[in-house]
């Protein structure tokens, strides 16, 4: 069956949904934290660590498993799930903010057809198109696909925003009609930047192409204020049908994930987590813990005493910044595990709210104690 | 107690013995391969996987952890057992074999009050004796304490490693004063380079000095043929006791291991295995096996089908490949678990061939299988 979402509540002062994924491995609660796993391997943990920290699905990068090993490679393994043994869902992206952030220099030619653009490996010469997106992740045989669309920087015009909205329903489209794996779910993306009208405009087009979901794109780029991020959700949502999920991508502050949901939103992903555990930094409830700070040198307690991770069960702050000093893996490898769990417990704790109906006093007592100080 | 060895069975053919050696963490088997952990963590594994590749003691460097994070501070957190949280044997070395090969610009100064030489992190200038290398090694409360020694490298001559094995001698002596750690056994180190009646004198003078067991060193210094690696052993284990565990430092290439334990060697320690996995290659009976070769793209196999470790029971060389090439940590870490194992394995059967007699058999079976190459 192909992955399905079941809304079960409504939260009664802010659009805040309790809801349910449905999918072949298993049935996994909304709101959900998505850990990234870029090349087929969340950094920093195994599968049996993915399960600890009560993962539900993970996200897979399409431009990064097309370049290598190649989509084909995992195909002949029998899929990502084969190919990586991973047991869980898996959302794979369109591979579109990749060709936009990372390709060689930069350099890229957006044309009816699709992007051409050069590996950021080996600069050899690619095209990125709509049906090539969809073919790929139809390969890699994902639980959830993408549509492949622009994402302009934050800087663009209205003018130059609204033509790529445009070119962005008809990629949707495209890729739509080439889709070929009845066990994935297909999503479609909102853009349209931080305009009212653009956004309205793009949710309304994009759910008439009749998606098995919706994300919310264009708030993750360089350059967006929170303002404009919660702005760009508060724009879109309600065009999105209440039976779908909705999908904020590229979002992990904690912060976020609560002002996101209690504007709708299911479903997040980041790489924050794995991201900030590598530079040695831990996600607490008071704030980031920096663990090169050397007042955690004697400090024999654990990142957080009420934290159920393995991490917190087993070692000391002292001994984290021991491994992060000297550069130990095991260090951003512990870390990692901390931050995924550490985003997981905050949906957790969200959706305990949804069903009393608290969240907005969850959000104020979160805030009371939370400081983005390192 | 103190770490206590048994003596268990003698293998007819050759010098090699079956023994246990009985600690405070419970009661392992020799010989037996101790993974290193240098700065109180297995480079790639956690405690719990060094459970499940059925590790007996491990390693753990006196002069990494003296200068980071410091004895003191693992002292204040209970001794490195509960620093690092690990309910299993820890040996730890001298900090001899690290002052020679790591000091900044390998500048050092040999006299008789011990080694000056500058930090290899900061330079600063620093003076290890072998009071102070006893006094830190109690302090990290590990199971096994070496005696501070000298290495000399390979090419010295006679008449320098004659008096630096009677050096040695009296570092021995003094450290073995100091020691006052009742739970800590303490080893001595026979040196001598490859000259025959150097190595006896060391041993026999070492033995008098009554120790709660012996290590054979100067073997793994760059420079010394596997002919000088085995004679120096076959040079030093007849002036040891029968009823000491003997421990040859350094060593960790599979068929070293064999002929280590043919000519009277009860345990192993080397880098190798985690080290070689970093750089994407793994032990195989075959031969080592490098990730990084095109051939293992499509292989949808395990390193070793018949190998029980972690990473061949739920990963392919293609994954492995993809892992190592993409170099995401988790490669390194997966080889690391399999190399380890492997060494291990090879222990188990190593023990079996002695409980038959057959290890000379062995020897001759595995080298028929095994190529050095890459």
């Amino acid at each position: 069956m192909k992955a399905m979402y079941e809304k079960i509540k409504d939260e009664k002062n802010t659009k805040a949904r309790l809801g349910k994924i449905h999918t072949n491995y298993g049935t996994f609660d909304t709101p959900m934290f998505m850990p990234v796993g870029t090349r087929a391997t969340v950094k920093g943990l195994t599968k049996e660590e993915l399960k600890e920290v009560k993962s539900g699905f993970i996200l897979a990068n399409t431009y990064h498993l097309w370049l290598r090993p190649g989509s084909k490679i995992i195909e002949k393994a029998g899929g990502l799930h084969a190919f990586m043994n991973y047991d869980g869902p898996i959302l794979t992206d369109s591979g579109g903010y990749q060709v936009f952030s990372l390709a060689k220099n930069k350099e890229k030619d957006i044309v009816e057809e699709g992007v051409h653009f050069k590996s950021h490996i080996d600069g050899s010469a690619l095209l990125l198109t709509p049906e090539k997106s969809i073919q790929i992740q139809n390969e890699l045989d994902s639980d959830i696909a993408m549509s492949f669309d622009e994402c302009p920087p934050a800087s663009a015009s209205y003018e130059y925003l609204k033509q790529s909205v445009e070119r962005t329903l008809r990629w949707a489209k495209r890729g739509k009609a080439v889709h070929s794996n009845p066990k994935q779910a297909l999503f479609g993306i909102v853009q349209g930047g931080a305009y009212k009208d653009l956004r309205k405009f793009s949710a309304e087009e994009t759910v008439k192409l009749d998606f098995d979901g919706y994300s919310i794109g264009g708030v993750a780029n360089d350059g967006e204020s929170k303002e404009e991020m919660y702005q760009a959700i508060e724009y879109s949502i309600p065009y999105l049908p209440e039976d779908k999920v909705r999908y904020l991508m590229g979002v992990g502050e904690p912060i976020d994930l609560i002002e996101g949901v209690i504007r709708g939103v299911d479903i997040f992903d980041c790489v924050l987590p794995t991201r900030i555990a590598r530079h040695g930094h831990a996600f607490t409830k008071h704030g980031r813990c920096n663990l090169h700070n050397a007042k955690w040198k004697e400090d024999f307690t654990p990142l957080e005493e009420d934290c159920d991770c393995y991490t917190c069960k087993n070692y000391t702050k002292a001994y984290l910044r021991h491994l992060i000093t000297t550069k130990e893996t095991l260090g951003g490898r512990l870390l990692s595990i901390h931050n995924i769990r550490f985003l997981i417990r905050l949906t957790e704790e969200i959706r305990e709210a949804i069903k009393t109906d608290t969240l907005l006093a969850y959000r104020d007592s979160f805030l009371a104690k939370y400081k983005s100080q390192k």
